[in-house]
């Protein structure tokens, strides 16, 4: 069957993270708010049916959430342990199983902090509404948190004894994925600031690159499926906050 | 052989969910940086090892992380994913372990914007220099994001076809620990508005008491080992944020 991923339908989002997953494994999946037209048990009704329905026992708190059959998983990260192993993105072996999702953990943290950069008071609040508290978060953010966050995966890259072109042993993970992402996403947001801190972190720019000419996930980059970066999103391009 | 825990030495922060998990278990581990006087292998330069030395293959990003023998984990939400099974503490059925990690996760993601509050520009400034942005952020906060979190634990708890007095099963877990946690540490920082809130989440309220009283956590509570809440950690009680 199927795996079902839940996600709103016109942004890249964090549900970005397990389409990247999905697609660069090949696996068969449905992406349920996406389906045009709405028929029953796909489309936006559909989603909203597990946010809402008092009927599920273990509800998501919010999108993206994965179906399973009868199991339902919420949170990226978890997302992502879960799949991992059964679509060949992870390690079966636990120590490596947990290791890659301390990368995906910390791919998660800087995606929170990208997100406050246009959203430092509050989800609440237009940007407009905000906009002077983004100017100082976004400078804060460009000269300190993404060189040092691009540093460290520069670091376990670095040290993997493995390979330095993937931050897991020897093979592509969904935490390579992920990298991928949000470097991508951090060039759409912050291009100047993101292509002076990656001339310091060659690796992760060189996996950046392999990703995307990987052969399942460019012929989806290139596809339909793919939604490009706008407004909405985490990742969104303010040109005053970038610099 | 002890876990070796390893976080920063005078605030509860993110390694308390750590703590908190390793003392209801009545685990036997080591704090660390927190061993007095430091000798070999342990105190401050212990912990800094980790972080900085290039022979380290798997550097955690920051403290907290987790010491079990050649094994090093970071990011709390992967100690306790990796502690869980191993100190009775989360099933080790694959479906309930993963839903004990995606309600960590949320808490997680309350812990961050707690900590927001008061840093909404940047952790590289001090609260006296953000005080107007955070005066903003702590509102939305109260208003709308701990109602919202806290609702979304109580609706869990409704659910769980085994008890409301626990977030998965019958059992406790580290979710529940960390659910205390994080009501303990919202009660200090927002003590008004977190009262307010827990009138309407009555099973949460009542898992926080019951965690208080678990006879090794009450214990442990009491102790000296229990650092008090204060104005260096997450949680922080500037009465101007509350309301």
């Amino acid at each position: 069957m199927a795996f079902e991923l839940h996600y709103w339908p016109t942004i890249q989002g964090r549900g970005e993270f397990v389409r990247l997953a999905l697609e660069a494994a090949g696996a068969d999946y449905i992406d349920i708010a996406r389906c045009d037209p709405p028929r029953k048990g796909v489309g936006m009704p559909a989603m909203m049916h597990f946010l809402d329905s008092p009927s599920v026992k273990t509800p998501p708190f919010a999108p993206p959430f994965l179906r399973d059959g009868s199991f339902i998983v919420g949170q990226t990260s978890a997302i992502l342990l879960y799949l991992g192993p059964r679509i060949g993105l992870a390690s079966t072996v636990e120590h490596k199983r947990i290791w890659t999702h301390q990368l995906q953990l910390t791919v998660a943290d800087v995606v929170a902090e990208a997100h406050d950069t246009h959203h430092p008071v509050g989800t609440g609040l237009y940007y407009e509404d905000q906009k002077k508290e983004a100017l100082r978060r976004a400078a804060e953010f460009r000269k300190a948190r993404i060189p040092k966050f691009l540093g460290w995966f520069e670091q376990v890259l670095d040290r993997n004894p493995a390979s330095h072109r993937h931050l897991v042993g020897a093979r592509l993970t969904y935490a390579d994925l992920s990298l991928f992402q949000l470097v991508d996403g951090l060039l759409y947001a912050f291009p100047k600031a993101t292509a002076r801190a990656l001339r310091k972190t060659p690796h992760v720019s060189r996996l950046h690159e392999a990703v995307a000419g990987h052969r399942r996930l460019a012929a989806y980059l290139a596809s339909e499926r793919r939604i490009a970066f706008n407004e909405e999103g985490i990742f969104r391009r303010y040109p005053e906050l970038d610099g």
